[in-house]
């Protein structure tokens, strides 16, 4: 464990991978003792930019991370990417080609890029982005890209462990341009129409213009922020630059108002309800494999003596009474 | 209460529709209200065909519906449609449209169409489908077709409370094809390449042939059911019957085997803990909202001088004291 701490800190990235490996396993051991490492390495964390980039599929998020990365390694800073796939229950899996995804990045030694792991729903558990990200940070990584794959509830997910939040695009009718879900434009700090390079200027000037009058209507950032709109090309390294100034400007902003130390207190607080109920949800699935129902109850539930709700609440009661 | 009760035995789908929004609801003294009437109405429910249809974005999966629906009704049956939608929490609304889908089969007094409602994650709440489900077992519907809208996690709850699993796929070339994640195709009954109207019977030939070649290498169903694949089109009622007639097969067989009372058993007993789990979680937020986070707790998560995690895990032994 000692030694693990001490690879991390000094940016062992074989160490970092271990770790993350340990706070993804789904047994309550290795999550134990991940969390222990990560007290052990917490004055560490909390300094680094971290950013979510989500987008609809096909925007063209790999390439952007990729050139962004790039960009950003050329600027001196260390850079990692995280993933966040909540669906991954289904699909059961690492994403496919997420190894030979990010190819260039990749081979830098200023770069740390963890393929989204397989997340599961066992005991309520839904992802250890956080503590890979925490990891991170203690390992000397300064910028952490938050990438969400998959859909529905990623983007919550990724807005709860990070800063800013930038939804990349590309041009198309206002049919398409509507399909960004109203919660997502909410927590979106930077638009980023991508793919400039391969559609009409009208197109993206037309993107543009329906992007801000939506904008329009939504209620302000609680952070001050303005939303903003940007465009260019992930491929070709077009409007890249002017990302990262907005995220720098952000981060000054936010520092001076006092929101980015709030919002991560905020966010602190509500993870602490979450994994008081990811652990109370694992001592009551223990309890469950060890009073599995008896045959009567299963009749009970067979024949609609009981409903499976009724019966749940007695055995919620024994539960609470073991525990105390 | 009462009044509630006889209303729905008589298949009065105002009353339906009230004890359904009941079910949904946020607060806790509705959702018990909705449990002591579905207690209530037990004995009426587990009579009918329930049936899961998902797709692939496009599949034309309203259309089928209606028609299949409309073609339920001719041969007597009383048809309800729900939705499964468990990615809402972000989009935070019914879906689009919903209300206006279906048009012909909603004018019929055998149909009974639910938008879907907001999910929401609160308190560890998933979907209340399932309550919907028995209800309108209740008032008498003896065919449920459950919807998936949303990606993601909504086909395995879909199939946590349905029968037989349909899903719907248009032709294409390998690649769309290859999409359909492999979690899905193994909880897949009954595969219908849909719009056969719209494509080159070549293409649709090849879809039929490469589905085929998939499937060859999944493992055998629990319920000793052959997977079937079958297409036409929902628009121009073509290939429906047959679907039907498979469907009818299915429960035939499953009926005659046992699969399907051991598959409704095995339902009830994970919902159980499904139960279970939302009840501690609900427990466990309100213990929460009625002690929040101390100043001091709340300085040294700011100072990382304890993890988010740490201070769950004593928060928890309080919880876990006052429960006794």
């Amino acid at each position: 464990m000692e030694d693990l701490v001490q690879k991390i800190k000094a940016g062992d990235t074989r160490a970092l991978s271990k770790a993350i490996t340990l706070a993804e396993s789904k047994r309550q051991e290795h999550q134990q003792q991940a969390q222990q490492l990560i007290l052990k390495l917490l004055p560490l964390t909390g300094r680094a930019k971290r950013i979510a980039i989500s987008g609809v599929p096909g925007a063209g998020k790999s390439t952007f991370i990729e050139s962004l990365g790039l960009n950003l390694i050329q600027k001196g800073h260390k850079v990692a990417v995280l993933a966040i796939d909540p669906s991954s229950s289904i699909s059961g899996g690492a994403i496919l080609g997420d190894k030979t995804r990010m190819e260039n990045l990749s081979r830098s030694d200023h770069a740390y890029i963890r393929p989204s792991a397989t997340g599961g729903d066992l005991g309520g558990i839904s992802s250890r982005t956080y503590e890979a990200l925490l990891l991170c940070e203690a390992a000397g990584f300064d910028v952490i890209l938050v990438e969400t794959v998959g859909v529905g509830q990623s983007e919550t997910l990724a807005n709860d462990i990070t800063d800013f939040f930038l939804f990349l695009q590309v041009s198309g009718t206002g049919d398409d341009l509507q399909g960004i879900k109203r919660g997502i434009m909410e927590i979106t700090d930077l638009i980023f129409i991508n793919k400039t390079d391969l559609y009409q200027r009208q197109i993206i000037t037309d993107a543009k213009v329906f992007l801000h009058r939506s904008m329009q209507f939504l209620p302000q950032k609680d952070s001050g922020w303005k939303r903003q709109i940007l465009k260019g090309s992930g491929f070709k390294n077009i409007g890249l630059d002017e990302v990262w100034q907005r995220i720098e400007e952000f981060y000054q902003q936010t520092h001076d108002n006092g929101f980015l130390q709030q919002k991560r207190l905020q966010q602190n607080a509500k993870r602490v309800f979450t994994y008081g109920n990811e652990s109370i949800s694992s001592l009551f699935s223990n309890y469950v494999k060890h009073h599995p129902l008896s045959d009567k109850d299963k009749e009970a539930l067979a024949l609609n003596q009981i409903s499976a709700y009724e019966l749940s609440q007695k055995i919620i009661q024994q539960f609470l009474k073991t525990m105390h």
